[in-house]
Formats: structure tokens, C-alpha cells, sequence
């Protein structure tokens, strides 16, 4: 199969990078990075061991690409008006688009604009950063899970999985509404209450007052999954509360973007999700709360 | 009738040296102001006209003050356990407490610790600071509403309310529990708001998001006075709104406690009224989650 990996950042170019490196037909489209990267390659400074691609198949303007069989899309979803265009020009009828990113309701509106695209949903739990051009670092962690939204072939997942679990990414599959929820229930709360406090997941975890606000916030996630259909049982905020204690202290990814001035995924993050739990008839006061201290925060950026 | 005036500084400073300038007997308790007001007596800078008390009647200690008909608090309320010590030296059968305080709650806590004082209530609309020692500067506003909580002598407080009155304080009166949770209304979102994200209370109106968000804290507030026994009306909160787009640019006292070091009222101002609310089956989850902010924020002040 061949691959496209469009936003070759902290994600996409960990996952296409570890694709490539295991010998994977591999094409980057690069815009700031490209002529760094066609003469000195991309670089992964990983925990599980580092290594270089180069040369890379690199590509400035989508017009270029070849058609690709999956299509890794690693964006900020603050740029996904920009997918439609792009995908245009490498997708066909048996093109796979997968979404690696956070939030929900960036498949509904994907597919909206492209009615006939064959869409999978991604959640990438790592910790990785750009380091420089061409240049990632990944600290820890590094699976992918991997949801159907509108594949008709099953076949083409299955591949994906093998491909990606042999490249050494631990991989797995689940319900697409399921994946989405899940991990809004970690995202919702600690990407926002990190900008809005501007703090730690550990020193919001180890101050009891929001510590509790945390996990009412989760289990604000929890009733709104709910409500959406998907089947998520309070113990999972208990999990997840557990979870990020055994963690390293960990700036999430909307923490990254506030401090280094860049825009917040608030839209897809919060707004959205907000709107499909309302329709739903359920409410989440404490999100919307955390989503308007955002938007005010935003505004005040320099 | 003799004043003393406990906790002398924006507020009791002003309302306390407007009484004593009108000629009445006020004798005020001082603690790091004692030495600077005896020589160079109490000052304060109005928009309504500068004035200056000298000499003073000032105590250093509170056993030293006579008995006295009327007592004025103008203390924060993060000093209230050290009111009962104090009071129990100036207070006689017949002796009124006025709580000038924000917050919800405090009268309740005093009572319990002195069950025959005589208790009112007291909400001050002024926007005052303290510009050194012996020294208010008072810049805008200036009314004081009344609540009787306690007083067996309704001849009392009318007493009062005509001393206020004569030294050119505007004067209200008002029921208590209406009197406490309608200054709430205001208070609990905007002191808070300010300090959460270091705004000022216009730049909070003028971002649509944190603007529905004031205005959904004013409701939970009429909410959950309502559920206390209070009526108060939703279209109180869009007064409120009104009232404030009107006013000049304001830093809270919570706001201007935060930015000084000092400890912020968050006790009365949030979690007693949380507290309150929860009893009568009303929950305030933006306001709950307000608290827990600024219980993060405190841990983290220097």
C-alpha cells in the first residue's frame, strides 16, 4: 500500500516516520519543513531507539502526490477547511483517509464536504514533540487506535493494522463513537484546565479541589457519551484519574499550542462536542465553562 | 450612640470616618495603622469631598475600647474567627454587630459562636481602596444596605440607618437573606471570573463567551436563592448586566486581594454559599467549579 501523510508534525511524523523506517511506501506533503527535509531527511529521536529516513518522499504541493491507498492526516483540526482541497487531489474511490486527531465531529464534517470519502478515525496516544525541522522527539508512549467511520472495506483497515503493528506502533481497533468519547473524557478536561490554570496534569491532580473538579468534569464526558449511545461506565474516569497519576508530569497537546502562541483546538475539542451532548439533551456545564474561559484566553493572546 | 469601628480600611475606613466627620462618637481598633492615625489622624480622599478625622479616638486593643451601642466590621472575612475574641470586649446586651462583609454565611458562624449577640447584616456598593496608612481613597459609589439578622431592637438599626443617612452615606434598608444572596449575584461570578483569568470585570462583558458565562453564574446564583427561600427574579441578572456594562472598569476585592498576595475570601464567597445551595438540592456546578480554580490558584500563590 502506498501512503500519504499530510501534517507530518508531532504525529504524523511519528507514525508515517515509523512506517517509512520499516520500509513502508511512504509520501510527507511539507510545507515549512520541505527543503530541510529533502536535503537531510526526518529525523526521530525516539524512546524506542532513534533513527532517520532519507531520503524522504517528500512533496510540497498535494497536486504532486501519486494517489495513495491510506492517507495519515497528522493536522491540527484548527486547519482541517484546508483537507478538503488537499484530499481532493490524492484520494480515489479506494483511498482510505484516516484522522489521527483530537476532538469530535471532525469525520462529520469531513464527510459533509466530501460525501463519497472512505474516513477512519485515529486516536494517537503518545508523547511526542517537533523538535526542529525535519525533527521529531518522541518521549513515551505511541499507540494508535484505530475506529471505522465510513470504510466500505474492511479489508483496508485490517491491512492498516498489519502494516502499522509491523512498523512496531501497537495498534488497536474499536467502535468509532466509542474511540472518540473515550478519549474526550481524558482531553476534555486536562487540555483546557492546563491552559486555564496554566498548570501540570500532576499539580492539577495533587491539589484536592481540582482534583474533584477533574473528575466531575470526566464524568460530565461519561453522561454525555451516554446520552450520544455510546456505552461508558463511570469507573473508566476512576481509570483514567488512576492513569494520569502513574504518569510523567505531561503538558497536553492544547497546553503546547497556548504557550507557544499557537491557536487552540477549542472548535472540535470543546465547541463541538458540546453542541452534539446538547442535542442529545445532555448538558455539561463545567466544559462549557472550561470552553469560555478558552475563548476569552484566546482573545487576550498576543 | 458610641461606634467602634473593627477592620478600618477600605470599607469601615469610609463608612466609619464618614460618621465620626458628621460628628458622631466612633472609636476605631487599629492594629499596623495605630501609631501613623494617632499623629497624623485618618484621611479620606473622596469623590465626594476630601476629608480628614483628627484627632482620631483610636485603640490598639480591643479591651481597651469602651462598651458600644454600635460595632462596624469592616474586616475580611478570611478574619472572622478572630471576631468573637474581639466582640465579646465592646459588646454589651444591647450592643448591634453590623457585618459590612461580603459573602454568605458569616452571620450564621457568628451566632454560633456568641448565640445572644445582636447581628445585622450589612452590603456596601463602594468602590474604595486603601492608599496607605490612615489613608481611603474613595472613588466611586458609597451606599450601604441594612439587614437585621439578629437585633431585637428594630429602634436600633432605624437609629442607625438615621446616623448613616445624616453623614451622608445613602442607606437601605433591607430582608436579610434577599440582602446577602442578591450581592451574591454579582459577587460570586465576578470576583472570581477576575481572578481566574486575571481580567477586568468590562473585558469579561465584552467577550461574547465569558459574557453568556457571567450571566449563567447570575442564574445559578437566582437559582439557587430561590431554592433557599429568597425570590429573586432571572431578570435580576440581566440588571446586574446592565448595571455593570455601565459602570467604570472594576477590580473586585477578590481580584485586588489575588494581585497584593493577600488571601482571597473564597470561604463566604463560595463555598459556604455552595455548601448552602447543596442543602437545599440546588447545585452551582460553574460556580463549584470557580471554587476549586481559585482554591488552585491560592495553593499557588507565593
Amino acid at each position: 500500500m502506498r501512503y500519504a501523510v499530510i501534517g507530518a508534525g508531532a504525529v504524523g511524523g511519528y507514525f508515517g516516520g515509523r512506517l517509512a523506517n520499516a520500509g513502508r511506501d511512504v509520501c510527507f506533503l511539507l510545507h515549512s519543513d520541505y527543503d530541510y527535509v529533502c536535503s537531510h531527511g526526518l529525523r526521530v529521536d525516539s524512546c524506542r531507539g532513534d533513527f532517520l529516513i532519507n531520503p524522504v518522499q517528500a512533496y510540497r504541493d498535494a497536486a504532486g502526490l501519486p494517489q495513495c491507498d491510506v492517507v495519515l492526516v497528522g493536522l491540527k483540526t484548527v486547519n482541517n477547511h484546508l483537507l478538503p482541497d488537499m484530499l481532493r487531489k490524492v484520494t480515489g474511490p479506494e483511498t482510505l483517509v484516516v484522522l489521527i486527531q483530537n476532538g469530535i465531529g471532525m469525520e462529520d464534517d469531513l464527510q459533509a464536504a466530501m460525501p463519497g470519502l472512505q474516513i477512519a478515525a485515529a486516536t494517537a496516544f503518545i508523547c511526542s514533540a517537533k523538535a526542529g525541522p525535519g525533527h521529531i522527539s518522541h518521549m513515551d508512549y505511541g499507540t494508535l487506535t484505530i475506529a471505522n467511520y465510513s470504510c466500505r472495506d474492511n479489508g483496508r483497515i485490517d491491512a492498516l493494522v498489519i502494516d502499522l503493528t509491523e512498523s512496531g506502533i501497537e495498534t488497536y481497533l474499536a467502535e468509532y463513537k466509542l474511540a472518540r468519547w473515550r478519549k474526550a473524557v481524558w482531553n476534555m478536561p486536562f487540555n483546557g484546565m492546563t491552559v486555564a490554570l496554566d498548570a501540570s496534569t500532576d499539580a492539577l491532580l495533587k491539589n484536592p479541589s481540582t482534583r474533584l473538579l477533574i473528575y466531575d468534569q470526566m464524568l460530565e464526558v461519561i453522561n454525555a457519551a451516554n446520552a450520544c449511545g455510546v456505552k461508558l461506565d463511570a469507573t473508566f474516569a476512576d481509570k483514567m484519574m488512576a492513569n494520569t497519576d502513574k504518569m510523567t508530569p505531561y503538558k497536553p497537546s492544547m497546553k503546547l499550542d497556548f504557550d507557544h502562541g499557537r491557536p487552540m483546538e477549542i472548535e472540535y475539542l470543546y465547541t463541538r462536542p458540546l453542541a452534539i451532548a446538547a442535542a442529545a439533551g445532555c448538558h455539561m456545564p463545567r466544559l462549557q465553562m472550561l470552553e469560555a474561559q478558552l475563548r476569552f484566553l484566546t482573545k487576550s493572546m498576543k
